[in-house]
């Protein structure tokens, strides 16, 4: 048996990966496009080897999709359970021609790095390892436990990652008393904002069935496309609510409308409308179905009195995919503790927030409690993704800092 | 040379086509699914032969539609020339074995004729070719001309049919005094309704172009959904008119819209609608299309109040395809001898209508006035399209009492 202390002098043998920018590099080379793992995975593993980090990888798979790698490393015994989750896939690049530098070579020009995934989220996963590389060097063994949880799966479909790589990891035995998502947060300037909730998403389809016919003989057809429109302004004409303190307002879009009749004589049969919902906790998911069917209803009624028709049009919704629930952080040591490490960094106090779109935090507050902390996303999923290595050497710090308070 | 008394020498030593059920039983027995002519308009040739008629069959072509075949036929040489104009392709049959008895077969069961095309629109010719017959047979040559007008692309994409044809006879020097389409008009009973004119038909298609982007940043994108929905309902909200002594109240029906956005996660970038409207002479097509444009603006101007936005939407617009112009026959003559004609054979006086779709009779009323009479159109485009022989008799005791005495 290999005990924490027969791994830490393993460990002190070989070189620790203190270099953010260096871990990053090596990430970047890994040309790991959704689904594609590349080598990023076991390029991880290894830069945590000197850690001592006991490493697994879990593949996941469904009909459907294609299979998944993914990585739980893990390094201590026992004490505090600190969770740093984070994907290793990354978009697309588009046209490579348009890069100013190639897309996986991870070269720095004027202090910057240019690669896909420099700020989502390998830049974060480089900058964690960094920080914990750093705190072993100077402290020694950690007085706890830290784990990675990082799935290849985020971009992409997100079925065969951190869904079953939590599930996974409880069967296992494990949990966790706080997690940091390592995805970029920071609207302008590094140490902005930190993640702590995220609002709610909810999709739906709605139809109408009509009565086909011949544009010639309308009363012999029943048009659904006047019922669809009026459904559609019913849903939005009005606002959900003001948003709370922690929550932006709830807000409805509609993302698509569809008959698909190429002919213009003819009036079609049915209609169609998707929307999504981003709701604060104002409403829970079943409040809001229900608030979204007494607007399909009344608009319904008053589309019949204003067309003078002899029954409101029917309509049909379909409640589509998984909802997301909206959630909020409320652990006082992680929020402060990380919030007094960007401070002590940057001299300033980031913004708590829930704004912006669901990300795999929504899963892991399952878990345990959750916030979201990374890099600035301006560049992300655009052609040249790039990072200053001074962010690199700045996120480092914070990290160092968070994980020497938070572990006490 | 061969006068005109020569032909009809000729004409008298064979069979005149006095049957309308045996004229419609050849006829049906071509199975001339647009754009096939399997036969059917030679068959009409031969038909003819007997009146001593002259057919010519023009094929026409061009790059995108099938080469269709088309017949004109004209019986005498001078006085006064009445155009029969009508179409021997018909619509598909659909799965034959939902029918009673085969499409093709012309199968005679209680009094009832029954195949595809008997009463749009092979029955319709049959019967003007018995009435022409039993003219020519008791009171010998036509005193003037007649001319059947025949296309085989009246189902189809209607390019290569009686546009071409009308053109190609103008180019010859043909020139008419009135014509009969023979379309089914009746919509209950044999002599209900005399077609003399029709609504004009336009279309067109509105887009809005917005922003892309993701439900989760509204305010980064520009969703073009709410904006296609307000000038939708702009466009149907009033009435046009309410209607003339002569034609229905126009009316528009939006006929399909579209965004085709499959991402529920994303706000689309672009969204149209089309719409066709059918109007009648209180409308011209200029005088139409600004009254859409004003409807637009206006909406869009509402759209921009209720929403509190900047600017009201901008949208484009483009007219699809040609406009078909309304137009009303005022010829008395015409009008008065064939509704004259229905009353004597039936009793009743047919009831003078413009409703209904487009038929070619569109194209000729630049050439001569016209009207269409026909059949009853209930069971046309149908499995088991059928027509009382008691009906075929019907139409051509009227066709024959019209052509005593339009030629007088
Ligand atoms: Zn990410
Ligand atoms: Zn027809």
């Amino acid at each position: 048996m290999v005990t924490a202390r027969g791994l830490w002098n393993m460990a002190c043998s070989m070189t620790l990966p203190t270099d953010p920018a260096k871990n990053l590099a090596d990430l970047i080379r890994c040309p790991s496009v959704t689904p594609e793992d590349a080598g990023a995975l076991d390029t991880l593993a290894r830069m945590l080897e000197p850690l001592g980090a006991k490493s697994e990888k879990p593949v996941f798979s469904d009909d459907n999709t294609p299979d998944i790698a993914n990585l739980y490393a893990t390094i201590g015994e026992d004490g505090p359970h600190l969770m740093f989750a984070g994907h290793t896939d990354v978009v697309p690049v588009g046209d490579p021609d348009q890069w100013k530098y190639p897309p996986f070579a991870a070269e720095i020009a004027d202090g910057v790095m240019y690669g896909r995934g420099a700020v989502d989220m390998k830049g974060g996963i480089a900058c964690f390892v960094a920080a914990l590389a750093r705190h072993v060097e100077k402290n020694g063994p950690l007085k706890g436990r830290a784990s990675l949880l990082i799935t290849g799966d985020e971009e992409g479909p997100a079925i065969n990652g951190t869904v079953k790589l939590l599930e996974w990891a409880r069967e296992r035995g494990e949990s966790w008393d706080a997690a940091i998502v390592g995805e970029p947060t920071n609207p302008e300037k590094l140490g902005d904002m930190i993640k702590i909730g995220r609002r709610g998403s909810m999709s739906g389809r709605v139809t109408v069935t009509g009565r086909q016919g011949h544009v010639a003989y309308p009363h012999l057809a029943d048009n659904p496309v006047p019922g669809i429109m009026a459904l559609g302004q019913g849903l939005i004409a009005n606002i959900f609510d003001q948003g709370t303190d922690e929550f932006q307002p709830s807000n409805l879009e509609i993302t698509t409308v569809d008959v698909g009749n190429p002919a213009v004589n003819v009036i079609p049969g049915k209609a169609s409308l998707a929307f999504n919902i981003r709701f604060n906790d104002t409403w829970t998911a079943e409040s809001l179905q229900e608030e979204i069917h007494n607007r399909l209803d009344e608009a319904a009624e008053h589309d019949c009195a204003a067309r003078g028709l002899e029954a409101p049009v029917e309509y049909d919704i379909e409640w589509i995919g998984r909802v997301s629930p909206v959630f909020l952080t409320r652990d006082e040591k992680l929020i402060e503790t990380l919030s007094a490490s960007v401070e002590a960094v940057t001299g300033e106090r980031p913004k708590l927030s829930t704004s912006g779109g669901t990300s795999d935090a929504r899963f892991i507050k399952d878990y345990c409690p959750v916030v979201e902390f990374g890099l600035v996303g301006q560049t992300m999923h655009m052609v040249d993704e790039r990072v200053p290595v001074s962010d690199l050497e700045t996120l480092t710090q914070i990290y160092e800092r968070f994980i020497q308070d938070w572990f006490g």
